[in-house]
């Protein structure tokens, strides 16, 4: 028996990537507490969590909704990509500035609600920035909003998005930009549909990043539910129990296409993972 | 030998939706003028051109890039989805208000760099949220945003997306949100691949636009390039002869997936359909 | 309930021939012995067990992790093909010379580390080279090899390799080697995998090779594990009980591409053969 | 009319890393030179390069075949995995030294045969090596191996290599392991088949590499002639002559599977590359 527990990331019922089907918030935290999760992580995208678009009384809504669910607030990130970038490895300072503060916004919010985790996406290159440029842009980024985390008690997780990106790509890239930045707070995760894109194995994640795994994000090939492509959650869920990981296993399932009924692939999910941490 | 012209669409280019590869736009521009294209149409995306990204003296840059370079920009629009949404139907009024400011901020860059059309995405219901008012929602955004357009001497282009929404889907959608505004500067436009989602006959959207279409976006199935799918440009560019189409046939292909070479779609597309329109 | 034991063939964790993932061989023991298997047969190939890279030190140390893991050698064989290209029937005679060197050198670790089998890569014709030609100088090498390998205890196993050479690739050619070579020591094995691509019966070569029927390749079609493919183990299993087979039932699979996770194949195949095995 | 030439890479005729087909070193210069090929890239592998097993009158031997067919040594290259595994990055020091030890033997070979470019597969992580220790023993590697080679008057090209290994992945890494190296006869290079395996853009490696871009791989996706699959060759050749790039465009396709005619390849690929140059 673990200590680990399932959250399922909200952009299946957002109009993030795609626009359709979308819920309210309210309506999306209901139906992921009554499949049984015990955490929900929150895009801080349009229609839910969009934090220039939340007063103080819609922010109190929502964190009773969670309360009277019994569901806890895994984790929050931004949307990359779109309208405002939110690239901190933009070459546009106005970009970068607004991305950084954004994120603080995310923080913010994340802490307001109970949550205790932020994931940090580095940006990607932009044609004409060189890598070292762009890594340099988002090593200052994190270092800055690890900051305003730290006053918030929520710790950054680093995560290497090769399927998407081009600058953390790998196991060793989130490392060393979790060493170079060097805060208390900031610490690694990873998504096993990226490492599966690289062709790689998911258990050496698992070693390499040790102590410092501090989340997971859980899909198999294609953005399907785990379980239903090539994916070895077996082992993975053997290797987590080994280094005695604690933490979310956040489903980050079925956004990338519209043909998906969200509490489908939500319940699918759960009844494969549940089984596998409990034994 | 009709008087259309051909333009192109950033999204290939940018970090929407897909992150990477993504170019600056003085690179983008210099790229689609040597190619042959006599517009462009930009994405109000990041890192091309989020307004509130653009000081004074990058817009004016910008401007000399597109006159240095003997192109038009053909049209502008927002980049729906994401972080802030940019669904003028959405519940939350936060964010109808931000995207009726969004729209507005759009309509003037593309006057500056001297655009005469913006494109209008007429949002998408939430669950909860009923098709009238949605519909209502997005008829009175259209209004407002439509007389900051006329004072600019921009016209607004309304366009069914059903691929990715659900309420201006048809043709007919289309004309009775146009009827229902009622203001001489909104008119109409389609995109192949949105039609061909429906099923429908290409020259059907033509015949029935008629005098009212404005603006088209071509793509073939799969956002391909014209000419690589089953699309049947042949029969559209002779309806729109026949009507006496005289606007920009805009290639808005290969944003779906990253692992397309941008200029690749940009030149196949145009060598298939410049001697079309040129015969 | 037979003898038959169960290995696990190293390729998949090695660097030959897919470079990546490749793991230690220590790990690799403690790995697959976790698993539940009794044997592991290690190929000599970087990063495990090339010969000339491994001092007495090293030497001792793994035989070390063999012993404290429970997990026996089943078996060794060298990696065809790449720089040194390993063809005892090359027309470079300086090739051929090394090949048999390195064939004695093999023979020797597996010695030293407790294992009793050789595997016995006939080489292929080159272009201008007869198949005369190329098979006397096969049958010369695996004399030479042969006597070396009585001093050590090891028994010399040749393999039918139709899939990837053109020298030895049937059960016959196989047959006719061993009786032309004429040594006590020298028997035969083969590769389901091979007999698949010659779209040929597993259970005839188990007849057909009966009493010298020494050591056994297991995989499905495409390298998968058994029991994912079309391959019949259950009469094969059946047929090697007939027979009275005690030896290895060598897993020799996913080493064919680079997305494949070591363990959950080396689980896969555990989890299909043993039950079949045990009954 | 630009100044680039066309090479063949030997793979596809070698038995490396697929064992047959497979032709001596001499019949595969004649087929090439016929074909009209400029140069000729040599693998170092069996059955035609192995330095070790190359005596002088063997080495004066091929020398005369290259020139009596009028066709230039191009390039040359070692065959990296399989039994001696030519990894720089291996935990194992013994590998480590014999793999430098290997480049200066083949540089020492190219410089012999003419050629004055080899190569740099800058090696790969085994699990439990970080990536900065693999990066550092392969960049004091080829600190050591270039100065041989600046003896030899040849110049050392750095490849990125992500479809196959973990460490010189992309556009930026080969720059920064070159300037980190920072001697003048290291340099760059890039195969398309590993730009496309990362889905990124094949100019984008032109632009970035400018003057530093010193050899290129061509092979359109799966290893296909140019031409046969998705890749950009016509806006590669037309980034190639911005630039101003003069040197070989070497085919490195069809040695990932056994049946493959490589005269038909070989054929297939110059008849598609020749004019693209030429006009």
């Amino acid at each position: 028996m673990s200590n680990m527990k399932l959250s399922f990331n909200t952009w299946a019922y957002s109009s993030f990537p795609v626009w359709v089907p979308a819920y309210p918030l309210d309506e999306t935290i209901k139906r992921l507490a009554r499949i049984g999760y015990d955490g929900i992580e929150i895009g801080a995208a349009s229609p839910h969590a969009y934090p220039k678009y939340l007063n103080k009384e819609r922010r109190r809504e929502i964190k009773d909704v969670l309360d009277a669910n019994g569901i806890a607030l895994s984790s929050m990130l931004p949307a990359p990509g779109g309208g405002p970038g939110h690239n901190v490895s933009s070459p546009s300072p106005e970009e970068r500035r607004h991305t950084i503060e954004h994120y603080k916004e995310v923080v913010e919010l994340c802490a307001e609600w109970g949550g205790k985790t932020v994931l940090y996406v580095a940006g990607w290159q932009i044609f004409g920035t060189s890598r070292k440029q762009a890594w340099e842009w988002s090593r200052e980024a994190l270092r800055d909003i690890a900051k305003t985390a730290a006053d918030c008690g929520v710790t950054m997780a680093v995560e290497p998005t090769p399927t998407d990106s081009n600058l953390v790509e790998s196991c060793d890239d989130a490392i060393e930009m979790m060493e170079e930045v060097g805060a208390p707070n900031v610490k690694l995760m990873f998504d096993t549909v990226h490492a599966m894109y690289r062709n790689e194995v998911l258990t050496d994640y698992v070693y390499n990043m040790g102590k410092n795994l501090h989340h997971i994000h859980l899909s198999d090939n294609d953005r399907l539910p785990p379980g239903a492509g090539r994916g070895d959650f077996v082992s993975l869920v053997s290797a987590l129990k080994e280094i005695g990981f604690g933490g979310y296993l956040t489903m980050e399932i079925g956004f990338n296409r519209r043909d998906v009924e969200p509490d489908q692939i939500a319940r699918q999910a759960f009844e494969y993972m549940k089984p596998l941490i409990s034994q």
